[in-house]
């Protein structure tokens, strides 16, 4: 069974997202993967990623859940439509809103898990919810609405670049 | 008048949050101000900050809009309560929960502002809505709800440092 990253899948040209893109060498490069139905990502904040010394960015935070939704959500309409992540037309998905509730500090120094569940799926719309723990304890709920990536900033963005598309097949 | 940032007003050992942090290297040191009876800041993010080629992180977004927040809301507490900022006690305020609208692509390489207006004080939680913009054109909303931070979240960061607390007066 293929077990690809959902962002291993995006298209090279839209793969340098400071989150999770594999092409930016100063990003996070979160890494998201079905868990049966659910999806699921870990992370291990720098030591530098600071709310309060000893508990985790605020921000780090919001960021983990929108990477994991705009990508559980890609794969979650690949997998709607029975169609492979990273063949043509990639249904590459960006961030409509962003909620998130802090529901207890998050320590910093251990691995954080995020879960994703997809909560509707529209053509263009997928809305997924996130829980961000650590140790167990769950310290951040999320929500993501994700919408399609409109054509007009994909036109935008690749004519301001110089990368060869290099397209990799991605079973869903 | 003193037109100190917020930010600048934290006690030390408060002083290491990733995004706003005066006493983090590694983070965006973002300065917030009074603007009349609104909040502002500036930030200009780096070339790496993408979400794709020509367009900003959404978590950066989240992450400024988040801190603009918590900043804003220990600004209007102190005012409220004709208090100056960086005085014992401090107002020092934490994200309950944040909200995000993306509204339109955020253009890379252009200066960013960011605008609060405060909707709901009470003792313990401050309500701000921003608006983050670029080039005159607002390109994200977003709300954060603040709230006092816990005394056992001091508590337990205090404890696990070893910095001398350095208080000085910023006028509200």
């Amino acid at each position: 069974m293929n077990n690809r990253a959902f962002q291993d899948c995006y298209p090279e040209e839209l793969s340098h997202c400071f989150g999770c893109g594999k092409n930016n060498a100063e990003g996070h490069q979160l890494k998201s993967y079905w868990d049966g139905d659910e999806t699921i990502a870990h992370f291990l904040p720098e030591s530098y990623h600071i709310a309060i010394p000893g508990f985790v960015y605020g921000g780090l935070i919001a960021s983990l859940i929108d990477c994991h939704g705009t990508a559980s959500a890609s794969a979650a309409a690949c997998r709607a439509a029975s169609m492979e992540m990273g063949v043509e037309p990639n249904l590459r998905f960006v961030t409509g809103s962003l909620k998130v509730v802090y529901l207890a500090p998050t320590p910093l120094g251990v691995e954080l898990e995020l879960r994703g569940v997809i909560t509707e799926i529209k053509e263009r719309k997928v809305i997924v919810d996130i829980s961000l723990s650590a140790e167990g304890r769950t310290c951040a709920k999320g929500q993501v609405v994700a919408v399609l990536m409109p054509e007009n900033m994909v036109t935008k963005s690749v004519s301001s670049q110089n990368i060869d598309a290099n397209k990799r097949s991605c079973p869903a």
